[in-house]
């Protein structure tokens, strides 16, 4: 299946999520785990788009999200990076998912320089991550 | 905004809705009416992406769907027959929303026919708007 440009991001606009998950990890210097994804969930029967999407961005994976949905993620910062963001500064969303998208990426480039490595960083993403998918769902 | 045909189908995908509502109607000859419906329904926040959908299509309604969300919705014959359906027939869906939407296309066709008239014409729509929308949302 190949999917334009253009219906990726309408369908991303519906459809798809930017987080930003913090963690508690003792272990870690900074006390937390900052793991941002991009995700797209469907039911097993659009299985196919959901792969095909991976294929289009070239990196993530699909996996079972709960029941009989899937999720099509990606978690990798290179790939974040170097893939999803730069897709979604060419393809602007047109809904307000687009605030979401532009807070997730400023997380990831403060990541890209080290900051999720400090107590002091990981509160400043905090505060980012904190004003994202507010709302969601309703 | 503006809005390509690639993006509209993609958001539709993630987000349109093709349903055949059956509902009793003792006045009318053949006891119920059929009410065919496309809706897009967005958060408030969301409003202009409705209206750009709603300017894309040139028919239609932007109305409260529940709560603080909104719909996009046509149930004009005339703007299904020439507008909605034609749209979707050029520009195909990607999921399994395929599949409501040709039985939808199929129900507005056979009204077209006068079908939903008598009682034996709404039970084949009733079989056939039976088996849309299966297993959503889950």
């Amino acid at each position: 299946m190949d999917l334009s440009a253009e219906w990726i991001t309408g369908f991303v606009d519906g459809e798809g999520c930017f987080h930003v998950g913090i963690y508690t990890r003792p272990d870690m210097e900074s006390g937390y785990q900052v793991l941002p994804e991009f995700t797209v969930v469907q039911h097993e029967r659009d299985a196919k788009v959901l792969y095909a999407l991976k294929a289009h961005f070239g990196c993530g994976v699909v996996r079972t999200n709960h029941g009989r949905r899937l999720a099509y993620r990606v978690r990798g910062h290179k790939h974040l990076l170097e893939r999803v963001i730069p897709f979604f500064e060419k393809h602007q969303l047109k809904t307000t998912k687009r605030r979401d998208f532009l807070k997730f990426r400023r997380v990831v480039r403060l990541m890209a320089g080290g900051e999720h490595l400090t107590a002091r960083g990981v509160e400043r993403i905090r505060t980012i991550a904190g004003q994202m998918n507010r709302g969601r769902p309703e």
